[in-house]
């Protein structure tokens, strides 16, 4: 089982890419960041998201996607190009037919650390540890999408829940 | 000439494609909106919206496709939404490889009223002159859209601005 975690972001959208197996076991198969420079206009800056995630589906061939769900914002302003990130990353995953699953930070961190409210570094460790890294995973936004990938392996089951938003 | 305006929304698409002419008359093709359900996932909405905004761009081959700027929510979360809506709105365009414009609400009333702080009922019955139809234009989302495209065309030269949202 192969699962993509997405934590959506307009500069930075974080990706993780991990492999179950049946025994509870994850590796990391990939992670990073698609980044959109502040200098390329608001629709190419889509494109480039749009495109990414795309590209990441068809490498990885994930049977399931995650995403880390936004629910803050420092405004409006900030929240409606938040939004568009997250808006084209979700109708990229969408037109792939995966199912799809979202999780506030309080079910990530919950799933990885079995604390709630864990500080991200504490969360940052257990996501090495658990896929057996060298070092803490970085960039921040690709941690955040390995941990979201992770939350999703550890709640696999009939109690998992599909995307929710309406 | 032909122009789509789009009011972009989450439940409501406004769209407005009109054909100008040289002599700067100006007809209405079509115009109406891209409606989605609450009662419809997040991921299909957006879907819809997409694939409505590709439909309308390859029926009505339009030149350029302008846009009413976004830059009020009530809140963040509804900021999230429609920034998602809009987000994948400018995608569909952007992907059409057409000029893309963005105006406010006040550069669109001033451009079609000759003021900046003219009330719905005057800007629709502008449009309602200047495209001689029989009736105000309805819904106001697709009046809405009907007037982008003439605040485009009216402001069509070396003056106009691309996209510049960074």
């Amino acid at each position: 089982m192969i699962i993509l975690g997405i934590d959506p972001g307009y500069a930075l959208l974080g990706y993780g890419a991990i492999e179950c197996t049946r025994t509870g076991e994850a590796k990391a198969l990939d992670y990073g960041v698609i980044e959109t420079s502040a200098g390329v206009p608001f629709p190419e800056r889509l494109e480039r998201l749009y495109l990414g995630v795309r590209q990441l589906i068809e490498l990885y061939k994930p049977n399931q996607i995650a995403f880390e769900e936004l629910f803050f914002a420092r405004n409006t302003a900030t929240a409606l190009l938040v939004g568009a990130a997250r808006g084209v990353a979700v109708l990229a995953a969408q037109q792939s037919d995966r199912p799809l699953y979202e999780y506030t930070p309080m079910q990530i961190k919950s799933a990885v650390t079995g604390n709630g409210h864990a500080d991200k570094s504490q969360v940052q460790e257990m996501i090495r540890i658990l896929l057996r890294l060298k070092a803490k995973p970085r960039p921040d936004d690709a941690a955040d999408a390995l941990a979201v990938a992770l939350c999703h392996a550890n709640t696999l089951g009939p109690a998992t829940e599909e995307f929710q938003i309406k």
